[in-house]
């Protein structure tokens, strides 16, 4: 028929994208053809994101991100050492944090700073992780690193410097791995969601997007959090979004504030620095808080959510497809 | 002695502002002065903007922005008719809105496209603040707008194109009446604080500040709305700040989610755009809202506001200056 | 008929502009008509700017802006003071330069900075054009400016911070001055050429537009020096175009490379702060160059252009219109 | 002593990098060490880039690259096939291009467009490359791709979206290779010779820098050109500097003006996309420009060259180092 499709096989089901202009053909064309369950017709930029079964991320541990309460990922900007870990990870749960975060590879501007202790402290993130029980998150920038972490973490981030790294998104993608995907300083929306796509392509459907802010001219925070972002993504994927206020603002008096407006707007979860010790901080310290400022921000991510979605089922399972065809993907 | 002094004359005091570096003379230097009630050093570029006695204004109708609960200006953006005006202000008074805008002169980027009633649309506003005890803002840019909404409006609108225009902040300010400011789309925080300083230089205390979105790379939305700077601005000033969703975001289903963002990050208010009829808005009729969704975001505002501040006291007065020496402000 | 018409009367025809969609009517249906010499259909948001008669503007003292060669408008940010201003105003004009440039009344960030010697400043611009011939150029910010200025310059600058005050703009439209209009930091093209056409609309055909930077995430130079402007702006229009490289790069060490830059892209001119002393310049003085650098830059500028337009008729006239009917202007 | 170094083995000599403060440490007290031949103090956060000992880039086929004449590399954004190639390379030569650039994996937003021919198109590159004696540039985007093209091109190209690629920035490093690195739509220049840094870090000192453009709210254009960024870059460091005006302005009719201006402001050389039939072309379409066009551009930029750099020398050498300390990198 000259039609190309890509075919996408999932944990659960297999899905065939169509990514031409099929309005002229019928839809039972499609449904018609042996196996196939159910014929999706999108017109957008990323069928996968906004077509897929739904908007929960179940982490090893049990933590689910989407769909349910906001998830709050905490912890020291770099890994600094065991003892550092440890103590912050304990910190980060008794305040309530629902996931651990750490560098253990940390991309720098210059090549002359700390580039975090790597593959040591991959190994004190899966200690810190069987002695709270927490899951873990970690930024990976390489193929080499992905293999590294894998085994030890329970999901891998794609930071916002390595978001248009098409070769790593694939990478992570064919790991079937959680992914953390981080909007890049300079990604319109659209192009956020096609390297989602990215990695949805590969057949891993476990991604949430991070709206971490953009550059702009404004230089009193670090860069500007565009939160009508987390609104836009809501309506345009089923994926679930968080918010790092963080790295956004770079300042730690804005963190708190920014966290609730984050979750009034409909964020499913934080990710926020923490430092017993924020002066003294080896990577971006001005914009640690502690984990006393945590727990208030726990508190306030609960009462804002609980306030907002009142009715709220917890589950948010939605029948699931086994094939798909989407057609019509619309460039950015 | 060689120091250059600005004096302000408020309605309350008589501010004396010194601008040049005053860090070698002691305090009581200038205490001891006659008619000298308290000496305030600041490093700021706005010393009025920080160092005045209080976040609260109060409009002719009783309405007080600031210091209180939420404040939702709402209505049309351009006053297309006498009916069309008084409908609506009883619409989004029966919401719960507490002032009421509507264009008379717009500011278009087009010469050719509809630019307000003028002077007749002025008259329909009071018409509309008279049925509904609403105060009224409309936006003007001359000294001769600012002439004639003088007496028929609370509250004077410099939109954000006109935040540079120095000379028309200095006309508003001699004014001495309530000030909406917004900030352009191009203006770094510091640029804005400073321009809200030319109105209060000229003795007009009562300056409201509102973010309305900066321009960004982001094409999804109109604007990209930067609630960290309210946050920041919250903390670098004494002025209520409130935020306008709608041309932020320019899209109507994103603006009862940055409401509420807007609430929870400490806005004191909001100003959105409201017509009976969206779609055949005579301007910007994408971003309007209907009335029953006004309902809803003035319900999720206080409801926001009261979860976050529970111990709110609703007077909000700290002691007032009569006479300040404010030192060395710091150019942005 | 039910058309809506803006009637334009210049100092040598009358234009009727139709901005409605006229594309079913043949254009004998209006050139029929009495008194219509010439009917001009165009597609865009800028229909005076694109169909005036030609690019070059003649100023009082007989200097042509456009259609020839390179003009350069040089001199200090501030007219600092009588003795400053005649002395530059001589070097300026042994340097080569075309044009002086002196600011009266500057519009500054903050309100506690230097805002410019005024009406002194306006007789000293005067003097200095009898003592040198050069033509004299100065921003004004209000309407009791532009009356100030109108008798004492030959051509009236607005600002970047003003091109969006339309107020302004139709001021000094109905003034039939020459007008300098610069971009705003924040303008798009297609608000900078529509801010053009509320002058055009005037009947003041007499517009030069400046290309002076915008505002980018980029901190090293002051602005981002936007050249890429410059060639669409010649294509979208037929106004003159110059560009201003001492604000856009706020460094000295960058304006002759970017001055050689963009009159090798087509600017008829360019606008160059220039200041005996630059260190001691009381605004903006790193980016002021000397009267040395500035005769380089005149020579590379005379240089670039002799070697892009080898055979330029110095003439620039095409056939004047009369009447024009101008359909469908486009929002930009 | 504390002090931690960096020793970087260039072909020609060995670097030791000390990137902490310094400055109470006498020179002598370095220079009198065992095989220390030079000592160089540099506050700037990129000490190889600005002390490396020039500007000229030699390829394997002879082309050079800074310090001569500006070198125009033109070619088809993708190779789309084995006799498009060959024949775009014949005419890009005819035009007087001095190198040949081709796609062979192409970096796109959305998964579901062309993505190159991959490995296929690095045999047709170097059969063009045989052919007309052009040496050729591609973009590499993993480890794996800089392995098979390694081989086969004279120069990798790191794109914008991995210019914040670390770990491919340092594998092209390690491969000794010449490397034109494109600056990210985001990227400060500071951030941009930094990445650079990590490339020259890993020994290998044949960098070229190349502007193509930077995300702003502009949108006529593709990206925004900063020819300013040329200025600078020539200022900050001792690397060949050219620019992409393709990219940048994404409009073919962009192409020749905003050339001129990038070898007027002193760019060593342009890349630019040249398709035999343009509205053909597999991706960029709207910017690809004829060989005809290409011949005019080369004309004129041999001719501005010339014109700006009348007594050039065109040998550049320096005298070589062979051992330095450079002191205190600065971050960015």
């Amino acid at each position: 028929m000259g039609l190309s499709a890509q075919v996408v096989e999932t944990d659960q089901h297999k899905l065939v994208i169509i990514s031409e202009d099929i309005s002229s053909l019928p839809t039972h064309f499609f449904s018609q053809l042996d196996g196939v369950d159910r014929v999706i017709r999108v017109q957008t930029p990323c069928p996968l994101a906004l077509g897929h079964e739904g908007p929960a991320i179940r982490l090893d541990n049990g933590a689910t991100i989407g769909g349910g309460g906001p998830i709050i990922i905490a912890g020291p900007c770099s890994v600094e050492g065991r003892a550092q870990l440890i103590d912050i990870a304990h910190r980060v749960k008794g305040a309530g944090a629902g996931g651990l975060r750490g560098g253990a590879f940390k991309p720098r501007t210059s090549p002359y700073d700390f580039r975090g202790l790597g593959r040591e402290a991959l190994e004190y993130l899966l200690e810190a992780r069987q002695a709270t029980g927490l899951p873990v998150v970690t930024e990976v920038m390489s193929a080499e690193q992905v293999e590294l972490a894998l085994p030890l973490v329970d999901m891998l981030q794609i930071g916002a410097r390595n978001m248009y790294n098409y070769e790593l998104l694939r990478e992570v993608g064919r790991s079937r791995h959680p992914v953390l995907l981080k909007r890049a300083m300079s990604a319109t929306i659209n192009e956020f969601v096609q390297a989602a796509e990215y990695i949805l392509l590969e057949g891993n459907l476990k991604v949430v997007l991070c709206e971490r802010g953009i550059r702009t001219f404004e230089t009193c925070t670090r860069n500007t959090l565009d939160l009508s972002a987390v609104a836009v993504l809501k309506n345009m994927t089923q994926l679930p979004v968080i918010v790092d206020p963080s790295h956004a603002t770079g300042k730690r008096e804005l963190v708190r504030p920014l966290s609730r407006a984050a979750v009034a707007c409909g964020a499913d979860g934080l990710m926020i620095e923490v430092h017993c010790d924020p002066p003294r901080a080896m990577s971006d310290s001005s914009q640690a808080i502690t984990p006393a400022v945590l727990a208030d921000i726990v508190d306030d991510a609960r009462a804002i959510h609980r306030l907002l979605n009142p009715d709220k089922a917890l589950s948010c399972g939605s029948a699931p497809l086994s094939t798909a065809v989407a057609a019509s993907t619309l460039s950015g």
